[in-house]
């Protein structure tokens, strides 16, 4: 209450000073308050003014505050480009320190064997937080980057290049204290009774080299997951997944190879709606924000450049739950669905795809009264966003663990994310079962627990040691027992309190999705309940919670000049 | 010698007065200049000094220099600041003219169809400058973007991203005041009998249409030309070609793939040899430039990040003629071989590749003796930056017309670019034989050319047919005849100056080559002369040229962007 009638006073106060010339009597509600106000202003400004009249008869001094307003521009002006300069500053101290890496060191070989299979969230996390010095760490990975994931779908259309989301694992490894060693290779079988992991070169190039074994003392398993088809016949034949950067590249030209196809010479209608009709299998939130950056990338960019065939286009969203966005809460599901129809997208809820051919997908619609009609939909454009399946090498390893028969989804962990049945392997992120849904989120904070958790051991056993050593020479030699026993005491507490560490727990950080036409929905964590929220505010929070969570300041650099350059030129339309 | 003497006592004046404290007399060669110069300014500053004394005794007022050069530096930085923002605002108002282009009409259909094949060099040129409301225009290319290859040598290596220097032909076609219509699609046959030409949709994804037929009146060709081999046997199964955004990627992800298996797990130190040996066949421009990049490229950024493969690192150019860069002048190609020597680039010359496999170049080296030697050089990569031959539809062509029975080079034309022994068919760029090198500059002035051309015969036919109206009406109505007959003659004196259209003519402005290290060398037609520079300063030359020949603002701004990019943050080694 008393927040608002002072904000009403004010805003009362600045209607006085400014309507001077308009009528002296108005009958609005707020007149009382008025006079009541304007008596107020005047006894303030009373003193001043009797004030200058004793000093001398000249009329009052006019009112300062031009002057003032442009104090408060120059001093804006000034801090903008300050701000500005500062940015740039430390857009180049970044660069440098980027460019300018500090020498490594070698870790002592004496030392265990990490091997890390992986460079997604949680391979990358477990490495931002490991002290590399306590191990001889050696990353395999066919990636030799790690892939911004979330930002994904925003590359089909060229709002982001692709290039702007990815940040090189050589980068990454070459900034840690101690060197680590990296060998861009498939781990195709993991031998866990000899410790030894065979890696293959799956490259184009290959040297006389391309298989070899890597002995561990210790391993993570951060593959991730295949994308699944579900044994759905045509699917891997006739559609594009959206998973690596090469797909959100196969996309981008095929996007654009349906428009040029639509706009040949002498194309039959109908052959132009099939081709400019795009099908986006799974209502997750990659599916979704695919679905819009489409309509967007059409709304914008298309319908100027080709504006004939642009009102042809059409978005259409296949899901088998009976909503889209089963993560989100009740009301965002239906602001999307509500602004789906704003921006023409169709969704198709209850429909199970059957079978893909080249150019249609027949599908199973279960109907509001449960009945099923199979219905055959034509696409220029078909991208399945749905479906975890176990990579080759995670099934093997599966197989020759005992404890793992009963395990679908991928390798059950313990809740210290070992893998069950095995010493000295871990696993996290998509390939690890650990009782949480298959996300970056969840990926990231295995990944940081696990590093934790190895350099608390290195710790530990750097102390044990320590220890050994000390009582071991105790009572040989005459003189200062008490303070060696003292020594293994504080040895012992600083111990005691390392080796307390909890097991892993996921605290879930919220739910974001872009939905088309600059709008987007956020389930939040918030203290200890949820924020849910969805529109064109939410989608500048959704723009800057991706871009802090960026990996590095140079990632965040390039999206933002990636979003600048698109808002200033529009999305390249060249088929490349 | 005048300007020398009036130099040295400028000179020698500022040494008197900020030599105060120095020893009063030196022997020094200017000692007398210097004592008669010292008189002169005495005389000069007496005059001030007495009159300042005459007005009051107070010692003279202190210089104002600290207080000029603060203005100057608060001048300085208004007009550093007033710049930036006059730029921001210039890119952001082109990218909104960009954005929003002004309605098109669609030209009379009665007019004439003009086909133009291909979107390089030639055909963009042509059709920037070609009043597009004067004829039906189709342009026809496998091709959706114009491509600006100069810079392609360096997307190779990341130092500037492909998107840059690529400009949609739709953007493009868009901003003509008048329609223009696009079909991505390659001219698989052209009747010059039945004036048709066949067009296939080659793209992956097809529509029912994807071969149809389009009839013109008038056609350019434009198609430039295919790599040649010369029958050499494995260049190409085993080697990339440089002249497409689709090689320079694969080269992009071959030189780290070359790395990545370079540093595999008992990689054998002669096969890392091999594979980080890059060969580069061809000595003109884009293989000298290609060399270059890939130099810089392991210098600045693989040095850095893996830094036990980085000295193993090799490049080797081979050329068959005796020097590299042949149209260069003497002392140029002296300057970039033994610049390339200080890059520890291998050049060859007189050098034949014989046959190429998956893991070496089998050549025929000339010695200074005349004797020839067969060598065997292993590569990790080979790029084949040399030769051009004709395409598929030119070939057909050429077979269609008996004139064209003894060229070999692709099409012949006479001075107007007309393709000869043929009616309304002209070609430019590399398809045709005008007598000059098949360069960017030559192709991009042909296609100039042409535009001026069609634009005059547009006019012509225009006047000539309103020269046939009136003198139609002539007589035939009593009065003014006086006045159209006048008016006749006005438009005839018109017509004679149109019709007075100069052969083409190619004039060379230069040619340009940038050769690692930030080093360039330049030979610039000047006047009627040549000159010829080479080093550092010619490579911001080089920048600042290429810059300005971009087709586009928008592309000027990216690849300006994407060197600051690559300054800051180095090359992105991501294999991808």
């Amino acid at each position: 209450m008393a927040s608002t009638s002072r904000a009403l006073s004010r805003l009362t106060a600045r209607q006085l000073s400014t309507r001077t010339n308009a009528p002296a009597i108005s009958f609005s509600p707020t007149s009382f308050s008025q006079t009541l106000i304007a008596r107020t202003r005047n006894t303030a400004v009373a003193f001043p003014r009797q004030f200058a009249r004793s000093y001398s008869d000249a009329p009052p001094p006019p009112p300062k505050k031009p002057r003032r307003i442009r104090t408060t521009l120059k001093w804006l002006w000034r801090a903008t480009y300050l701000s500005v300069l500062a940015g740039v500053g430390a857009v180049i101290y970044d660069g440098y320190t980027d460019r300018h890496p500090d020498d490594q060191f070698t870790p002592d070989p004496s030392k265990k064997t990490l091997v890390i299979l992986g460079t997604g969230w949680g391979s990358v996390a477990l490495l931002k937080k490991l002290d590399t010095a306590n191990y001889n760490v050696i990353v395999i990975s066919p990636r030799n980057y790690f892939l911004f994931t979330p930002l994904l779908p925003s590359c089909t259309t060229g709002n982001i290049e692709h290039r702007s989301i990815m940040e090189p694992i050589r980068q990454i490894l070459r900034h840690k204290k101690a060197a680590v060693k990296f060998y861009e290779a498939e781990a195709t079988h993991i031998d866990v009774e000899n410790k030894v992991v065979k890696i293959t070169d799956n490259s184009d190039i290959k040297g006389k080299v391309s298989e070899t074994n890597v002995p561990y003392d210790m391993i993570v398993i951060g593959v991730g997951a295949e994308n699944a088809t579900f044994g759905i016949p045509g699917v891997r034949e006739n559609s594009c997944f959206l998973k690596e950067i090469k797909d959100a590249q196969s996309i981008r030209t095929k996007i654009m190879d349906c428009v040029e196809t639509a706009a040949f010479k002498d194309q039959a209608p109908e052959e132009v709606d099939r081709l400019l009709h795009m099908v986006v299998v799974g209502g997750g939130p990659t599916g979704v924000e695919f679905a819009g950056e489409l309509r967007d990338f059409f709304d914008e960019d298309i319908q100027k450049l080709i504006p004939d065939i642009a009102p042809r286009f059409k978005v259409t969203l296949i899901e088998a739950l009976p909503n889209v966005l089963p993560m989100f809460s009740k009301q965002l599901i239906e602001y999307t669905e509500s602004t789906f129809k704003e921006e023409h997208i169709d969704i198709m809820t209850k429909t199970m795809v059957k079978r893909v051919t080249d150019r249609a997908v027949e599908a199973e619609i279960t109907g509001p009264d449960g009945k099923r009609s199979l219905v055959t939909i034509p696409f220029g454009l078909l991208v399945w966003a749905t479906g975890n399946t176990l990579r080759p090498v995670v099934r093997d390893l599966m197989s020759q663990i005992p404890a793992q028969k009963d395990s679908r989804r991928g390798l059950a962990v313990n809740e210290y994310l070992v893998v069950q049945g095995t010493r000295d392997v871990w696993a996290v992120g998509d390939c690890a079962v650990a009782g949480y849904a298959p996300t970056a989120q969840v990926a990231s904070q295995e990944g940081a627990f696990l590093a934790r958790l190895f350099n608390n051991m290195a710790l530990t056993e750097n102390l044990e040691e320590k220890v050994r050593d000390l009582s071991a020479g105790l009572n040989l030699q005459p003189g200062d027992t008490a303070a060696k026993t003292q020594e293994i005491e504080s040895l012992e507490k600083q111990l005691r309190r390392i080796r307390d560490i909890k097991p892993f727990h996921y605290s879930h950080q919220g739910s974001l999705a872009y939905i088309g036409s600059e709008k987007a929905v956020a389930d939040v964590a918030w203290l200890n309940g949820n924020v849910a929220s969805g529109g064109k505010l939410t989608y500048l929070f959704w723009r800057s919670a991706y871009l802090s969570m960026c990996f590095s300041p140079r990632n965040r650099v390039l999206v933002a000049l990636d979003w600048v350059k698109a808002k200033v030129y529009g999305r390249d339309v060249s088929r490349e």
